[in-house]
């Protein structure tokens, strides 16, 4: 692994580093439909603003992609990242 | 995910949200045989005694299990960790 991937794929970790954000992409990765807008978020225990704050952390680390659609915009898990994560948080050491 | 799996989780992450650690990581995971110890870590650009204290702050977060052997610790990933992160981290979002 070279410096530069490094530095890339050690952002997407740091963003995942805090559970409160990590919850939220977990939910993103597992509403109906692959994605979810902060309206869709209720169940974390945090606020709207603090929800659409972690969102854009999560876009900016490359996690997850996000579209708008008249009042609200849509969070959905980057591709390439899906597959590997949901095998990650499904694993018997993260339970 | 509830608040306790997504802080045990979430403590995985964050040790691999660095860089370096994130090389050293890489490094043991891809070492042949599966494990390393200090003495076969040379090329990430780092003191030994830094790659020592990163190495312990992957054990403790839940990714690295270790075996002392004479004089050295050798360090392997935790098994369920391994075909996860192998995937991640080949993915092409992080190349």
């Amino acid at each position: 692994m070279s410096a530069a991937e490094a530095e890339i794929a050690a952002r997407m970790f740091k963003a995942l580093g805090d559970p409160v954000r990590l919850r939220l992409f977990s939910a993103v990765a597992s509403h109906e439909g692959g994605e979810a807008c902060v309206c869709d978020i209720s169940d974390v225990g945090v606020s709207q603003p603090t929800v659409s704050h972690h969102l854009k952390k999560l876009k900016e680390a490359g996690l997850l992609t996000s579209e708008r659609r008249g009042t609200w915009v849509y969070y959905r898990v980057e591709p390439s990242v899906l597959a590997a994560m949901g095998q990650l948080l499904a694993m018997p050491a993260a339970a």
